[in-house]
């Protein structure tokens, strides 16, 4: 839930006030303000990129489309190659942990050492009709991201929200210190802080979100059906982009929601471990609430990436209506 | 569906391919344009607007988001003013018809007099997770939009779409010319035709979506129940942001799709018939999808209005599955 701050306060105030430790400077002092302004560049070449709907023709996936892609790969790439601190990165359009600097010359000045792994525009299916869409980051402690524990080794997660307006969620859990969640706003170089604490309380809401991805697997799985059954019947507002970043910051930004991503027999996992289910996850749990894999219930941080391109299925949001949705998606009737 | 054009064509000599009588001159040269133009503007106000985000805290409707609707209407008022034919206006905002011109110096050179009602921001349930909002426009012939016939008086309608791109959606049925329904993008100053023919073909299409809204209604509607189970069952597409514009502009970019919002016994009538029913109907009739009201089946646009007020349910999109839909919708078993 949005709380307004007392004061308007700056991102660098804000980061500061996070009491992060010294070795942690180049995460909070170059990684994350590039990583933001990247995201603001990712939004203007949006701004202009209208060819981008013949993508919504009937024959499928255009180059203009790519087009789009590509762009904010790049500029997430050359963000990266600003700091020093980013040793390796992976992206959804490229995904294979490699060095970010070429030259031995760019050692860090500290002992910090990153691996940035991320989906540099996430939602091509609805970048035609104009719908919101966004990129998410994880950051890592170290020069992979593979093998790791993504509840300790994954220290930072950023989502890029390209709408009306260009906005950000950053959560951060640095070993040691407290885990933020804060959502920001993004017009040209200048950083608004617009929520200091996006927290998902378990308190009940005014109105409760539900937002069914793949729904079609309903039609093969009794539970599934009954679990969209039951929120209808209870009346809960269906919210559902079809976008995971909106989809997700939709629950942060009303203090409450669910989104469901769950895998049946014809219905593969389709959520990237790397760059996806683990950068929303952690942000989903520094503001409080849960993010499980709904195949075993089991915390989607818990599960190391054996791979960049290993794939799940997501249900996550606010803590109470995580653990009731797995509650009927893991009955045993059937 | 999105035909892309052969050439990159102005939005000029788009509006003058269609042919339009000599006596629609303003209306192709001054009303349009300066509609697109203030949708532009309204786009610029919003990337800005960060505190609008307030208005997701869960104590209501607070000012801030007051401040975006007036911003957006104050905008559409003074575009309207610079329009000698436009003589009438009433807005979601202030629903009252109101002279645009209060000195009779701006008589207009031509016969041509038009009334416009809008919605000047639809969708503020999600302006605050920064989820794509609209505008949306209906332009009517003569002094009033009250009690004239929808089907023929009103002659063109627009709908604005804030995403990660500004675009516009512009619906025009002359009488006497063809109906014309095209998609431009807008950039600053800088309009671009994105799709010269909007098209919702009856021919099945490679995925089907639907759209529905209110469906806490299904709770105590086994038609929209069972209509909602038929769409899973038979693996249509979810696609339901909550904002009209974004829905219905979904379907017309993906060249198909059904929007539903039905009204049932303790569900009332939502959308209001002058600023959302009639422009989005003549939208989706002009891109040859059908618009109905779903308490009777009766074409949205065979009803005039009798006040500001009056409000509606609907069901619109692809012709074939809104007869479908309303097939179910009508059922006589309860």
């Amino acid at each position: 839930m949005a709380s307004p701050a007392p004061q308007p306060q700056s991102l660098h105030d804000l980061l500061h006030s996070l009491r992060l430790p010294d070795d942690r400077a180049a995460l909070r002092d170059s990684v994350i303000p590039s990583i933001l302004q990247c995201i603001s560049a990712i939004a203007t070449a949006l701004q202009s990129a209208h060819h981008v709907s013949l993508a919504g023709t009937a024959n499928a996936f255009g180059d203009d489309q790519l087009n789009v892609d590509v762009i904010a790969e790049n500029l997430v790439r050359a963000a990266l190659a600003k700091c020093p601190s980013v040793r390796t990165a992976s992206s959804e359009e490229d995904p294979t942990e490699q060095p970010v600097h070429s030259d031995s010359k760019s050692t860090p000045s500290s002992s910090e050492r990153y691996t940035v792994a991320f989906d540099p525009l996430d939602g091509s299916s609805i970048i035609a009709p104009n719908w919101t869409v966004g990129t998410i980051l994880g950051i890592w402690d170290g020069e992979s991201a593979l093998h790791q524990s993504p509840a300790t080794k994954q220290v930072a997660a950023i989502l890029g929200v390209y709408g009306p307006r260009t906005t950000a969620i950053v959560a951060l859990r640095v070993p040691g210190t407290e885990p933020a969640c804060f959502e920001v706003g993004l017009t040209g170089e200048n950083i608004t802080v617009i929520c200091p604490r996006v927290h998902l309380p378990d308190s009940p809401p005014k109105t409760r979100y539900f937002a069914p991805a793949n729904l079609r697997a309903a039609a093969e799985d009794e539970r599934y059906m009954d679990l969209v059954a039951h929120y209808i019947a209870n009346k809960y507002t269906l919210r559902y982009s079809g976008g995971l970043v909106p989809d997700v910051v939709h629950a942060l930004v009303k203090g409450h929601g669910v989104y469901l991503s769950p895998v049946t027999g014809t219905s593969k996992a389709k959520l990237r471990r790397l760059y996806e289910l683990c950068p929303l996850a952690l942000v989903v749990e520094c503001a409080g609430g849960r993010a499980v894999d709904p195949v075993d219930g089991r915390d989607i941080l818990e599960r190391p990436a054996g791979d960049c391109d290993e794939r799940g299925g997501l249900v996550c949001g606010t803590a109470g209506e995580v653990e009731f949705a797995m509650s009927m998606l893991l009955r045993l009737d059937n």
